[in-house]
């Protein structure tokens, strides 16, 4: 007998009939004797709609009562979950955030999970309950409803199953596991048995949309086995994520491909080179709130720098802006360019630590097909390159053939 | 400066702008200095999708689940309500019934207030901030969400209202006011600019759909003031329900006339005529849940007796399966028979305490009429009677006349 945490995310609540089937699913689960917590996500466009209904009434609208508003969305899902596993005769409760308690911290809109009182949910689970808790959501210490911000059910589901100490948490998605790469890039693209837990960490920052970043942080400072499964298919184990990098002899050396086409660049060039020009061109940014990600820095032979960066490319106006108004007369830089025509593909292994030679093997593949770089970003196990948007698939394509990722 | 709870139904809230001229509306109360509580509810049909989604999951859905789901319908718009005043530069801050703490039993879907804790709600008004209540929801002791059952949202002013010790609890609605009868009906039916709390009672009990019964009874319990207003009108003062019977001697005989074609009647014919019938026909009715409204019984000179009372019309047939399988071979009655083609019509006004041959010249105008009347039934300050159904709007137009309703 285990205990499971399974999350289920918009499209596997879209409906009564989806939820009916999301509730046979654990009925199986509970028929092989196991405790089983549900996390619901809203009703795929409910979370929209209410946004809208918001927007209607204030086109900015006040982020407390945003959230009042807004989690109704898993509220609503949480009592027709726990109605249909009712349906199939089985004991079962739901929990709004508030209820469980999660306490969050005050930042409506996107708050973070401070603790979980999970003394109710091991009592109903004692007492043979499914308990259905209703995920994105908390609530301060003062009593107020927060949310998580996107994604955030993946974090409840995670979260609770650190606080529970569940045998694992199963996210249910749309897709059956974790891929080599995006498959509607490369159809031969192959599901993971298994990944280690900083593989997934690097593609989901990376761009992998299957898992959220956030929750994926959470499981792993907390230690809690994350599965990825899909909630649409009866079989199939879907994709393990693991804390043991084991038997990396046979592992391969190239876990992964991702890829981003939400990036801009933002380039300064001809800056003069002296200490603090990071900071100069980077803190008025960081003051308006816009997510860098790559930065470079590049001295050239005339006593000049070039510096580049990317950011969202929803925010590369607003950067623009900011430089050219602000820091451009400053520093004394020549010229300032923004290209929104870009795509970042990395490469992601934890095989890279016991072998050398995969950056040039990477950047070889590409040179060979007349793709050029334009930045390069490496961490341990994984290397990034930006290159022109046109070349994104055929980049994804040969690299995921050149490391042999279509192989079983 | 007054405390005003302010109550806006479904109507008053049925869509954004529909909110945002409620919410204009509170900035005028505010602007005169008042201190005000908005209780609201569902947006007009909003708790019917949810019950209806609830429904085709389980079709008897789970008292607990329903009003988990049914709950998210007022906390929707007490998020668009508070969004509302601040866009209008008010500040305002909502409420759940969770939140506020509004305190019930555990009966899901038709639970009692036990209490309200004031509190917070006395903070806020201090410091400046209107106050959004959702309607129609509380919490019991164990933290689970509960619903007062439809028209709980007049209740919740009510009580507010008593707990804040609040000058007046405003119930805003489609109409303007407590008419001397349905303006549908009798055209010339008049607003009434005040009425007894014992008058309202009478009417709410025998028909009329302005107020909710058991929010006159909370009022009357706590002698919260009520008044009643339209939320479709900028001006006019409502009806007032008052305590006092001041200066009767102007006050009409009649305050109003309030009809019911809900109900049907059931007659146990030839019942031999000794103690312990009544009980013998009304307990085994009483125990199946249908709720009696009037009981008539007549001695006959053949030594049995009929029994007649009245039931709610979609309840008649149930009624008379449980007399028929239950009581009538028991008590040797002749005949059972059910009649859901009639209706009620009531005569209230305090003025008939002073007043004599009231009951007479209701009578004698609906004989001159032609129209039978089929039951009596009495109160202090009541006289209703049970007709043929298609006699309904010719019997209440001709008293509205004979008690001249209509004059000013």
């Amino acid at each position: 007998m285990a205990l499971i945490v399974q999350k289920y995310g918009g499209t596997s609540v879209a409906n009564p009939e989806r939820i009916k089937s999301l509730a046979a699913r654990v009925a199986r689960y509970k028929a092989l004797g196991h405790q089983i917590v549900v996390v619901v996500s809203a009703m795929s466009g409910e979370t929209n709609r209410l946004i809208s209904l918001a927007k209607e009434i204030m086109p900015d609208p006040d982020p407390r009562e945003l959230d009042v508003m807004v989690s109704t969305g898993e509220q609503v899902t949480i009592g027709m979950t726990a109605l249909a596993l009712m349906e199939l005769g089985i004991k079962a409760k739901s929990y709004t955030g508030s209820q469980v308690k999660i306490l969050t911290d005050d930042s409506h809109t996107k708050a973070r999970i401070l603790s979980i009182d999970e003394h109710h949910i091991k009592q109903d689970l004692d007492d043979g309950y499914v308990v259905v808790v209703a995920g994105f959501q908390g609530v301060d210490a003062n009593g107020n409803i927060t949310t998580l911000g996107r994604g955030g059910s993946d974090t409840t589901g995670v979260a609770l199953a650190a606080a529970l100490k569940a045998d694992e948490c199963q996210i249910y998605t749309d897709v059956d596991g974790v891929y080599t790469t995006d498959p509607r890039v490369v159809p031969e693209a192959r599901r993971l048995d298994k990944i280690t837990f900083e593989e997934m960490l690097e593609l989901a920052s990376q761009g992998s949309k299957v898992l959220q970043i956030r929750s994926v942080e959470f499981a792993g400072k907390y230690k809690v086995k994350l599965r990825v499964l899909s909630s649409f298919e009866e079989e199939g184990d879907g994709t393990l994520i693991t804390f043991e990098e084991e038997n990396t002899m046979e592992q391969p050396v190239i876990s992964g491909i991702a890829f981003n086409r939400d990036e801009a660049k933002i380039t300064v060039l001809g800056v003069p080179d002296k200490p603090g020009i990071a900071y100069q061109i980077l803190g008025p940014i960081a003051e308006a709130n816009v997510d860098v990600d790559m930065i470079i820095q590049n001295t050239g032979a005339d006593g000049t720098t070039d510096f580049t960066f990317t950011v969202h490319k929803n925010e590369m106006n607003k950067a623009l802006s900011i430089l050219r108004d602000k820091v451009q007369g400053h520093i004394g830089a020549r010229e300032i360019n923004g290209d929104d025509k870009i795509a970042k593909v990395s490469i992601v292994g934890v095989g890279m630590r016991s072998h050398v030679g995969i950056a040039s093997q990477m950047f070889r593949t590409l040179a060979e097909e007349g793709i050029n770089i334009q930045m390069i970003s490496t961490s341990e196990i994984k290397i990034a390159v930006v290159v022109d948007e046109k070349y994104l698939e055929l980049a994804v394509r040969v690299l995921h053939k050149a490391f042999e990722l279509e192989a079983a």
